[in-house]
């Protein structure tokens, strides 16, 4: 065996040790006396039995990076190995970098090992606060999008990505496997590491179930050319796997290469525990092997025999440095995994270079006086966008984009396909801007590593199936705010969500369509993380996808109508009521100063309802001063100690009074409205009409109805509840419901809108 | 080519008819007369491209069916298809056994046509008002878990399933293709359609730009056997699909059989529309090929022409009745596709035989004398239960049964897994009730598919990661909605989450763990399908499970926590809370009547700070009238006219007072109970603690203190809002919160629990 695999095999028992001390110890970390129960974290806690495997990889891609000079950026899966890869970026010197505490002495790796899931130290799972990390990996299933957004536009960069065989279960990871169809020749290389080990917490996985013949049928059938690498029962896996590696990194033509690699769960531990259960190579090593040492003298005797059978006294000195020969192992500093700048992606982003919306904007010479499709405007100023940032912008839709209507940006791009299509197709290349998948999951997964790694983009999706990534939000959300917890993390560009299929637009698809929880989910986030905005016509919809673009850090919703539909704010009126959150529009209002009662809206169609519903008014109720308010920026309804959008308190009241009757039309849930208000003075005064998750395929019309969200209805309310109106309001609310209800009756008759039937257009 | 295969091809005239006549037309539905632009509907909707190719599998399953007497239900990922499955359902007769309107005559066909996407009438999509559907297929994914679902269980029942090739690019359906590991001898077969024709809405598809070479690698690593079937470029599609079909029922050893069938998107379409844009075999063929016939004479000539190539004169009679062969082709009425008995499963469900709790109850002589972890005591009852329902009750989870306490399960079964398994196992068997596999997807498809064909589960989660369904939970909580509205459907078994891994003690895990907004996309739900249960204690879990495994219809969410801890109430007070929703516990309170102050609690940690702050005041502020109240169903909080489950007004006051400060402890984000309270009297008046969305990897303690939910937190808000208590609490207020802090450091210095460093329990 040459002296490089040695030192490769010394350099493993050294992160192997490490890692196996930071589960256990908080004191005598390098055993230079006997181990006493007093030496053990009172609370052990992590999870050994992918660290040795992951350690194999880290060993092995430092080698690569070593020989090859490869910009090589690691994502891994298995995010709860968390101390394989401490002990990695310790002994590389990248923990120092970002803190003189974790030096490369014995200061610094007793630090290292008390620090791991030590309150106020490292959590237990790879997170922000670890360097080179892009991905927690506690919520398993999505390395491998990540990675591949991460290869994105970066030619020269290699992202190793080690999926565990747990992960490898989940449906993102299994739709990941296509990526490559998706990546062209601009891109970087993605390299799969799928890690078998045979076991989930407590089970067998369906990979290691899966016969050598089956997993490379099932990787070539995805595209790839695999190789399988089984170092269980070799003494030298250094080897096999580093000679894949550099097969891999040969870059042949055909598939591009990845590798299985087979090894044993928890390798280094112990057959068995004192008890007899047992250990290494079964599930029963997936977190803490030996839990019990503290209270019980066999398995502490068992915890020592163990970590001395890795001699850390031949791997460091009396001082704790690590031996000389442990220190070359890792590649020329700048190329270290944990320091590779991609991996704090904030560092190497650049502002986009906006164009000005003003040359995109409707010209609105009265409001309602012109008809437009907000996305169809938006897609010219994205088109020019793309132009000017072809490099670092994106946009991953599950094949929405036209039926969302912003085609025209595909007047600057192409959707990137990198496969044999046999038949017809439009707006296809290897290489665009666009990536059109029926998964949201790889939308969102590609997004992330993108922007990650310091680009831009926007997610356009239907808005009820933005909700298949929930869960992914939930944990982007976690990364973002841990991220800005950390002094050495830059801002990353925003995650930008436009949802422009709107549920009360989806009466053709249905009720499987109709769905504006995505608002809710965003409610329970951080004030620091999460914005809505609700633009009601297409100057608005510019403003705040031009400030969406230009954020940072920020997770930001845009919900807005997509059909051709009345606008109603100049450009200037636009940017100033964006920059206010929310405004009264006078042009709608009859009260002059003091109101009677507040008609409020949010989103599109609301919008065009509660105009229409003070022109109902108007009509009917003449001495009914009507107030209405539009909201954009649907967390301006906040407290301002809630949420830095929150309106003044002036401004609040400016709007909705003390404690006027608020008839509010909402495009979601009502709840989310209640939600945003809470703390607010006297909210029981706002009557929220939204989303009441009635619906089926039916008209437009009948699906307001059957949601109570008509002009009329808004209008009954209205009169019903304004100030002084308790008597002469039930009448007309009678008479309102009744006109309602022979348009509902005419359109089911006739199948029409009762726009088309009518033609209303706001008068003014 | 025989008779019999002419009259398939007839068949499939007939039925390709029908669904472009629905698509299209409201009248002149037989084209009797020149076609007229007021014969066509104002607004078509509906998706054409992949009807063909759905009735090109109807009639070949008819086939099947027919010749071999096959008990089989057809699941249809492609719900956007409806058209077609609404075609064959009239021709088998079936839409006339639910609705004499639909009869096999020219007013049941003229009906049929109309009603198809007409306000009031059948959805575009397929629905719960279809008979024979237990899917919807409106959002893409979850058809292949589904009939995997269906198939466990009923060793007689074939389940075909056709999956699109857009939705095969979802995750949940890439990780749906392994499910044959999961299921064995004891369950029904699953007989996979692949419906290759290119092309999603608007690019070609990942599948279809695979090679047959790749697809067959694919699918056979995945353990499948399969067959392409490429129908495109021949006459008679019906004989090879018939044929592979046959192979596939003849049911050989070796890998269980799949079809990947090739045809051509929106097969009978022209070549190109009137304005040259390409039609048959392109995306443009997916929704309405014609949109603007009504407008655009052009577009109606080839319309007509289009539908007249069906020769519709020779399929129906004058009288609209359908030629006689076309009758032969549906297999015996009791075995057609739309009338398999379990495609309304709620009329096979039988109730569960659900043991006595008492058996498994902890005796508590007096509150919080006792430990015990409530899933560990749930899991003995669980297991009996098993034994008793051997063949009717599942259990799925994401290899967490353990990890939640609930591995006592395993005494009475197995984990189900149909593999090849090399190394160690514990609880493995090719039959067994419980299915674990890391991919949330699968096991909530599997069981929605147990429950709609009239089984019974439990779903135990990680709380934090259940987030990964949302979208799953929202189109299901839909589907019983629907449901439910529809006469001839029978209420299924609830749907039954168990979160016991819940965020509070996932302090080990860390942050990513730590997230309760399961119960806040609850919330979202129609009154009439949510329940969320927060059962602070054995006996209560107990209760609240027996009552949830005994209802119907519902989405029924337990939170409760796993580790060993105080238990507070005997079995007869558990079912009396239970039963009551929230109530006093007087005994952890020390007002006696009038309060000064209440103290609410939901959820197993905020139980347990709560009655730790009652304690803290009795001896601090022993003149503070403090009122403990439990809230164990979180919907009791509702108004009762928004939920079934609200209390009566004066139950909630007999709890809450009508303007008593209320300090509220609650599991979740405090967004939720503002919610739920919404519409009670000054709901200002409720200060609520909860999951701030802070946290990481710590101690309990730690987690508490960051989010402002430790028992000192609770008493300095109790003191401070108390009434009469403003100058007095502030001191008291001061000195508590550094109690806490000192108790901080010391949990920070020792890595320890408070609970570990002062032993406390609740002494009364």
């Amino acid at each position: 065996m040459p002296a490089r695999a040695e030192t490769l095999r010394r350099y493993r028992r050294a992160c192997d040790y490490l890692a196996a001390a930071m589960i256990h110890l908080k004191d005598n970390v390098l055993l230079t006396e006997p181990l006493r129960p007093e030496h053990l974290k009172p609370r052990p806690l992590g999870h050994w039995g992918t660290c040795p495997g992951l350690t194999l990889v880290y060993a092995g891609l430092n080698r690569l990076v070593a020989e090859t000079g490869q910009r090589t950026l690691l994502v891994t899966g298995p995010g709860h190995g968390a101390p394989a890869i401490h002990a990695n970026l310790w002994l590389e010197g990248t923990h120092a970098v970002h803190d003189p505490r974790l030096g490369l002495d014995g200061h610094g790796l007793a630090e290292l090992v008390r620090r791991f899931s030590w309150p106020g130290g490292f959590p237990s799972h790879l997170s922000p606060e670890v360097p080179g990390v892009i991905h927690e990996g506690g919520e398993l299933g999505y390395a491998l999008a990540t990675a591949f957004g991460a290869a994105l536009d970066d030619p020269g960069l290699l992202v190793a990505c080690v999926v565990g065989d747990g992960e490898a279960e989940t449906g993102p990871t299994a739709a990941a496997w296509h990526s490559p169809k998706f990546t062209g020749p601009g891109d970087g290389r993605v390299l799969p590491i799928l890690h078998l080990n045979g076991y989930k917490i407590a089970s067998p996985t369906i990979y290691e179930a899966m016969s050598d013949d089956e997993l490379t049928a099932y990787f070539t059938g995805c595209g790839w050319h695999p190789e399988i690498v089984d170092v269980r029962g070799t003494d030298d896996p250094d080897t096999p796997l580093a000679e894949a590696l550099a097969r891999a990194h040969e870059q042949p033509s055909g598939p591009p290469p990845m590798i299985v690699l087979r090894s044993t769960k928890g390798l280094g531990l112990p057959a068995t525990s004192p008890d007899g259960t047992p250990l290494a190579g079964t599930f029963h090593a997936h977190q803490v092997p030996l839990p019990s040492a503290a209270g019980d003298p066999d398995e502490l005797a068992a915890l020592e025999r163990w970590l001395r059978s890795y001699r850390p006294e031949e791997l460091f000195g009396a001082d704790g440095v690590p031996a000389p020969d442990l220190l070359e192992v890792p590649p020329a500093p700048e190329l270290r995994l944990g320091r590779v700048p991609q991996a704090n992606g904030g560092q190497l982003r650049r502002d986009l270079p906006l164009p000005d919306v003003e040359k995109y904007a409707v010209a609105v010479d009265r409001p309602g006086g012109v008809d437009a499709s907000a996305p169809e405007v938006l897609a010219g100023w994205l088109a020019e966008l793309i132009g000017r940032a072809p490099e670092t912008f994106r946009v991953v839709c599950p094949d929405e984009l036209e039926s969302n209507k912003l085609g025209g940006l595909l007047e600057a791009t192409s959707r990137q396909f990198d496969a044999e299509v046999p038949g017809y197709s439009e707006h296809l290349a290897t290489r665009g801007r666009v990536q059109e998948v029926l998964s949201e999951h790889l939308c969102q997964g590609w997004l992330q590593g993108y922007l990650l790694t310091g680009r831009h983009g926007l997610f356009p999706c239907y808005e009820a199936f933005v909700s298949i990534v929930d869960s992914m939000v939930n944990q982007y959300a976690k990364f973002l705010k841990m991220s800005a917890e950390v002094s050495w993390r830059a801002p990353v560009a925003s995650l930008n969500y436009l949802l422009s299929s709107d549920g009360w637009r989806q009466e053709h698809n249905g009720y499987s369509h109709q769905g504006p929880g995505f608002i809710n989910q965003m409610l329970t986030k951080k004030a620091t993380t999460a914005r809505v905005y609700l633009p009601p016509d297409a100057n608005t919809l510019l403003e705040v996808m031009h400030r969406c673009l230009a954020s940072t850090d920020l997770i930001n919703v845009v919900v807005t109508g997509k059909q051709s539909s009345p606008q109603w704010l100049s450009p200037e009126e636009a940017r100033a009521h964006c920059r206010a959150g929310a405004s009264v529009w006078e042009w709608a209002s009859t009260a002059d100063g003091d109101a009677d009662v507040v008609l409020a809206c949010a989103g599109t169609t609301p919008t065009l309802e509660t105009i229409a519903a003070a022109e109902l008014l108007r009509e009917l109720a003449p001495d009914l001063r009507v107030r209405v308010v539009n909201v954009v920026d649907l967390l301006s309804l906040c407290p301002p100690d809630r949420h830095p959008h929150g309106l003044a308190d002036e401004a609040f009241t400016a709007c909705f009074g003390d404690d006027l009757p608020v008839v509010f039309a909402f495009h979601g849930y009502p709840s989310a409205v209640h939600e945003v208000l809470h703390g607010r003075p006297a909210t029981a005064r706002f009557h929220v009409h939204g989303y009441r998750e009635e619906g089926t395929t039916t008209t437009p019309f009948d699906l307001l109805a059957s949601n109570r969200m008509t002009r009329h209805d808004l209008a009954a309310d209205a009169v019903t509840r304004a100030r002084g109106w308790a008597s002469a309001g039930g009448d007309l609310a009678r008479e309102l419901v009744k006109r309602r209800d022979a348009l509902l009756v005419q359109s089911y008759r006739d199948g029409q809108d009762p726009e088309e039937i009518t033609g209303w257009r706001w008068r003014g």
